[in-house]
């Protein structure tokens, strides 16, 4: 199948490359074959299908680098609290209660809402991954999947989820035409002693597998890790190998200088979740900082309860806001830097930037389109300003991933959307009994 | 004209009132005339329409409390600068050549943003205020209106500016059915010498209007004040008598907690623009303070320049996350007292408290519908979390002003959005010449 999408904005994202007014983007099966001005007659003419594009502009997917999907189904379940108390209170207890028809039914949910929110491909830690690779099969999503494991238990419990993990991971890595990879991720420093973290990293590296872990995104979480083992949590994972294979850490808000040179030097990838930072009162994290020290962190929203919702586009309009507004310099993060955030830079967190992120030659044919003919996108001076700072989800229109349509014109094609509703809310509600 | 809008999440906003799960709002012409629990069928029989609202909630409309509607033509023309520089080399040389073609203009596609985000009532300041208030007559909103008037000027500009100002609030003040109200305001005290803003406190008080302006908004803007006039902004305008007459200051971004208690002594009205306060990296208002205080601080964009939309749901959750983040406060602005910022506290601010801002018997029906179906609003578990946190402008779905549908399942009934969308890039590009 050859299809040629013709007349649209196009924003490739590649470093450098100017936005093309009138551009065309050509996909044949899986793949990106052609970017560019809009061809001749006779080169369309090779083509099974033309969509015309006219006011729209075409983006790469976008990529949410760290979340807990299932979480859509605690949503507004508890707001405006500590993280502790809302951590150990209330997510915790319910969360005990989930089974896979929960992790079913909640990352289903958040398949819809990423997929009408323009996220082609997400990051996701949790448990009972095996019902979320088969939501990311069905739904034709990307993912990068993982297993987050707690190792404050018994030797017994640590052993059963440390197999747990590597078997998901193993057995899922590289399924539904390659679009599910894995990796392995202790769920954090203080969740985890650190000789359990060590056997992940050892499996990671003897799987070649990247790993990932919750990092720093606490005051509180810091201070423990100092009185713990006397290190903060940089060195603390740096001494545990962690930062010697690849590895994305979530969150990073309370590190210091000299911690953000201990990650750029070790090429470690951050998952910036500005909205869930700002929501759970946890602070706000040196993305400024990080990008000067040639760092490229991607955007994530983490799970729905603390955000509350998956939308990439409002985590990209918080990065472009908030480190503008918190150092008084409106300079900070500008609007293309928080497009490459939550794209190619989301894709190189997840280690897939040589097949997203960018609209190129070669690579998989995963973007969305955006309507540019709202109000709200008048006058049509600046896409990549509008889109940074004027859009909103309702402007997406269409997304495709690995060449194949998700949604078109705002219909979900995968996914029987009313049915997922009423089953989330049949999920929550079990869990209240 | 009795309509009853049956089967809606009520949401009034009155304070300690309760969410209406299964709830209905009765209208009669302008007024609203019953909220509450869904009336027996006989009662329904008095009604010349039932409107089924399932799968929706009922709000007061928005109210945007400081803006320059007419600026949404310099829309993303100039991103990701310095106020001043963006001000003195970007805004004003372009502003400089608006007429009263481009304030019709940037208006008409201000409106159409406004109605489809859920806004029913703004404030404007601008320049060709004759213009904006056509708009409004025309598009059906409420809007509390001024000539805002910069005095870096020859005595008898000042004078002209003066004569201006005051015609159109004479002129304008109860017109439209008494959806346009005025106000008069001086630009700042930054732009406007201490004798030429005492002639605006005096005229205000005659003609008994609330007064308006730009305060405190940049540290460069506070430290001018103290050197030109030996005091800080908030003392500044305390004694040149401002504060006596009902006011409203937009931004209060660097206020002191000394100021922020003669603010609230003087009950003096806050417009917090958090949204352009970030992006032009000016700050973040010391929001907390002032609700502590027992201010009631209304939301506003600003001009979509500096934003960029009129997005009074995006404000609303700002105001519910930046807060937290930057005091590291979870329990900062919880999510009921953002969406109060948004409704009854910006009727507040625009001293229209009397007759919106609330779903109450007796004030002007002014009021939105969102739709509750969307994946991003499930489980629905709490309507006023997820119109806070998960909501965005694409859920605003029906709007009515002095009982008069604007808005019905998101066609526009009072203006036409395509003529407008191109009159405005016309407009724009007329500037570029
Ligand atoms: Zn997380
Ligand atoms: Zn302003």
């Amino acid at each position: 199948m050859k299809r040629l999408f013709i007349n649209a904005t196009v924003a490739t994202m590649k470093d450098g490359a100017e936005v093309l007014k009138q551009g065309a983007l050509g996909v044949e099966d899986d793949k990106i074959t052609y970017v560019g001005e809009v061809p001749e007659p006779q080169v369309q003419e090779q083509f099974d299908e033309i969509i015309d594009c006219s006011g729209k502009a075409i983006l790469p997917g976008l990529v949410n680098t760290h979340g807990h999907a299932a979480m859509t189904l605690l949503r507004g379940y508890a707001d405006d609290l500590p993280l502790q108390t809302w951590l150990e209170e209330h997510m915790w207890p319910l969360e005990a209660k989930f089974t896979h028809v929960q992790v079913q039914a909640g990352t289903a949910l958040a398949a819809v809402e990423m997929i009408r929110s323009g996220t082609t491909c997400f990051m996701d830690m949790y448990d009972h991954m095996d019902a979320v690779a088969h939501v990311v099969e069905e739904s034709g999503m990307r993912a990068r999947l993982t297993r987050g494991v707690i190792g404050l238990c018994s030797e017994e419990m640590q052993n059963k989820k440390f197999e747990e993990a590597v078997r998901f991971a193993t057995e899922w890595h590289g399924q539904a035409d390659g679009r599910i990879t894995t990796m392995l991720a202790p769920h954090a420093p203080y969740t985890c002693p650190p000789e359990y973290i060590k056997r992940f990293v050892e499996k990671a590296g003897e799987l070649k597998l990247p790993l990932h872990t919750h990092m720093s995104e606490t005051v509180k979480e810091v201070e423990q890790n100092v009185r713990d083992y006397g290190v903060r949590p940089v060195e603390h994972l740096r001494q545990l190998g962690f930062f010697d294979l690849p590895a994305l850490v979530a969150h990073a808000v309370h590190v210091t200088e000299e911690e953000i040179d201990i990650l750029a030097e070790h090429d470690v990838k951050v998952a910036h979740n500005p909205g869930s930072n700002l929501k759970l009162g946890s602070g706000i994290a040196p993305v400024t900082s990080m990008l000067r020290k040639g760092m490229r962190p991607g955007l994530a929203t983490d799970g729905a309860a603390s955000n509350n919702n998956l939308d990439l586009i409002e985590e990209i309009q918080l990065a472009a806001l908030i480190h503008k507004g918190a150092q008084l310099d409106p300079e900070a993060v500008p609007a293309l830097t928080a497009l490459k955030m939550g794209t190619i830079y989301g894709a190189e967190c997840l280690f897939l930037d040589h097949e997203i992120g960018t609209l190129e030659v070669g690579k998989k044919a995963d973007f969305i389109t955006l309507d540019l003919t709202g109000a709200h996108m008048q006058p049509l001076h600046d896409v990549v300003s509008h889109v940074v700072y004027s859009a909103s989800r309702g402007d997406v229109v269409d997304m495709y991933v690995n060449g194949q349509p998700l949604m078109v014109n705002r219909e979900l094609l995968t996914l029987d959307e009313e049915k997922i509703r009423h089953e989330a809310t049949r999920a929550f509600q079990a869990l209240l009994q």
